[in-house]
């Protein structure tokens, strides 16, 4: 269901040491929510200090971007992680973010997973459980930001935590609501007026086009944008751009009520 | 100044994964403090959970063993932090560890600095106020625990923290009140009778015996006991035997009022 | 088939930093062949150094027992590494512990993958070529150790590399040829005469007695045996007691003909 | 000396999984010789195989750019290794690099130290030495690249490697030979004339003109040029240019007689 207020999530702090990675600078000033990397898969610490600052200052929300220990693969491949051991890594992760958060004024009031862990919290029982099991003893008022119809929502809802579905502006959706493999030609929507359709579909509660050409309900109260390929930040503005020309307007989800 | 009441810290929770360090269980009996790796030179997020739980269940004070990011070192070479990126890479350590210790029912209450950031602490100004730094900027509640006399515990008092000077028992002390390197013949005591003498003293107020056969004042609100060498469990029984023979006895520093 | 001479194969070296594990000292005494960790899971380098020394003093055949990169895990999960990705890293791995091996006198002879690596290599085409791909890029001599049947050995032969499959000394064989899975009662041999049994077996060329009481004919060149665990260098002593006892002897299998 | 023949070397591979730096492509058609990350600093394993195709295909020699494992730190930080761990470290990487210099049909052919390892091995005796025993155990074929004068290259040249001395182009000079520090202004230089004046005096010998004015002798096979900085790839052209323009010409050191 589209909703005339809506959020617009990206990830931010994807830096390491020497290494930058994204224009968080710019990013900052389209979004609602920001998805700090928290030092397992991007992120030193030093990184964690300034996203946070960064999004305080803003007055952006901060979400904990937990993810696989794996600085060499960017959190990207797959983990056989033990349940209990993944909920130690992410309960670690939130502990170390969420100390960044404070000292400038804030706190990390929501979690999304990255990159092979957001897809494995998809239909792994056992890590999206683990996840959850971390929030909740964390703080059970943090939302949880994912995958319509992922097992990780429907975990974090059925222990009483707030679960927060969100869509893409530029990625294909399949028939069954699933988003089109990125080895795929056109997974990635790189046309503007493509996105905006997108994006005005999304706000009015009109569903997406699959790449069948069939509409797809999608129920998200966060769009997600990318910060970190070329023009991404462009597309965001546009994501943006669409939004209040559809009448409606940005706010962190974690502002409204669930 | 000794009195009655001490605490005894000794450091917990420094295995890593498939590896394992010192004989927590039996340590925890024993000690009033427990300085709690946070996984920059030992410590995994399972560990830190363990360690946590540990704690808690037998009403230890835990306290954050920062250190510098050196696994392969376990923390003991000096690394030449910038003091920017050390404040925050303490900040980290210290978040990640109290949400551990929350989950347990528990608060990180006090930091001390491990192997070569605790040596760097006595006399490095840049690295002694980065830490203190953090410890301000993350909970100013927080006590420090260090060396006598150190930078560390001068910065600390400075910005109105708790400054917290241990004492070694197993240690042997020069005539400047500093310790004998471990590179010295005789640099460890392993005699018991020459440990609880030296608790002894400590105990009543009398200095401890320096390499030079001089006495020196050594002030301590706390004892630090080894965990990690063989019969070094057995030492750190003898610390509290002593001191309940000496009418002393053991207990938090962070219950007591500073 | 079983032969009246066998290789002796156990993991070596398999410490990091601060922490030791297993007793490279004794196990050196019993085996033949030395599956050496390269850093990836464990060891340092300068444990690859001291290890590589050891092997080379004792006329011990040096493996690279490569990995995945995970110390936390100690390599023992799965990770979804691309096999491109999977094969430059098993090729840095064999490069890093071959420098040692030739400061020592002696060279890498063959490589066994470790833990995860070494499971997902019996039935994971990709990661299994690309472990192959590595070793004959690297130096197309090399031997390859492995589960037998498993895709690592079929593709080693495949490309002309000589494929050793081994035997477990120590585990509960399964009807179709496999190993009981470590999560079952009973999947560790641990009663001496047990395994007495399950040696003399494979030295007589007569299978060995799978869970169900099936006889499973079991081809090896090589036995492997566990040096991590309490008892382990015990039971490795037995093995080659009993290989003696049988008339066999013990040589590394890089030592003789394919 | 400067000499009719000079090489220019530069950092190469300097990337890391997710994150990239520098432009390697570009790079790679100006310089002779290439100082390629070996992992601890900078550089997975894939980046490390084709940085190594990269360099092999341009006919441009391979070094083994050596560094303290601080990924964090990018090796930009002094760690203080014990000697004989540093020399673990480095003949580790220098083993991983070889592996795919000669994978790629090439080899590696010396070594320089990056970063904070390089200072170090300036006027640390313990750790110049270790870096050149590491050198001297793996292959005594290899040369050592490093800053005239310093203990390295000392090192290196008593024991019989070749001990290659270098000059910066775009580095302002101190009367002593040495650098002004980068914490200085001017201490890199960025006018394209300033830095064609200090070339063409390397090439004629005339030695360079330091910040006080005074002409200072500096003696270099080898240039170093940068190419993770905006611009540095014009700037190493017109290093280039100069060269040619001083009747100059570019070769690798080590294709050269020492």
């Amino acid at each position: 269901m589209a909703v005339p207020v809506i959020d617009l999530n990206a990830d931010l702090g994807e830096s390491f040491g020497r290494w930058t990675l994204g224009d968080d600078a710019a990013l900052i000033e389209v979004i609602s929510s920001a998805n700090i990397a928290c030092g397992f898969h991007a992120g030193d610490p030093s990184t964690l200090r300034r996203s946070c600052e960064l999004a305080a200052g803003a007055g952006v929300a901060i979400g904990a971007q937990v993810a696989y220990r794996d600085l060499a693969g960017f959190g990207r491949r797959f983990i056989d992680v033990a349940p209990d051991e993944l909920r130690d890594d992410v309960l670690y992760q939130l502990g170390a973010l969420d100390g960044f958060a404070r000292a400038a004024g804030s706190r990390v009031t929501y979690l999304k997973p990255h990159g092979a862990l957001y897809h494995a919290a998809v239909g792994n029982a056992g890590q999206a459980k683990a996840i959850v099991d971390a929030v909740r003893t964390y703080d059970p008022t943090l939302a949880v930001l994912g995958q319509p119809g992922s097992l990780l929502l429907k975990e974090a809802a059925a222990v009483g935590l707030r679960a927060v579905p969100e869509a893409f502006a530029d990625r294909q959706y399949t028939a069954d609501g699933g988003l089109l493999s990125r080895s795929r030609p056109g997974a990635v929507l790189t046309d503007q007026a493509r996105i905006a359709e997108q994006v005005q579909r999304l706000m009015a509660g009109e569903g997406v086009i699959a790449d069948d050409g069939s509409v797809v309900p999608v129920s998200a109260e966060s769009i997600c944008v990318h910060g970190d390929t070329p023009g991404a930040v462009e597309i965001a503005k546009t994501v943006r751009t669409v939004i209040a020309a559809s009448g409606g307007s940005v706010q962190a989800f974690t502002n409204l009520p669930s």
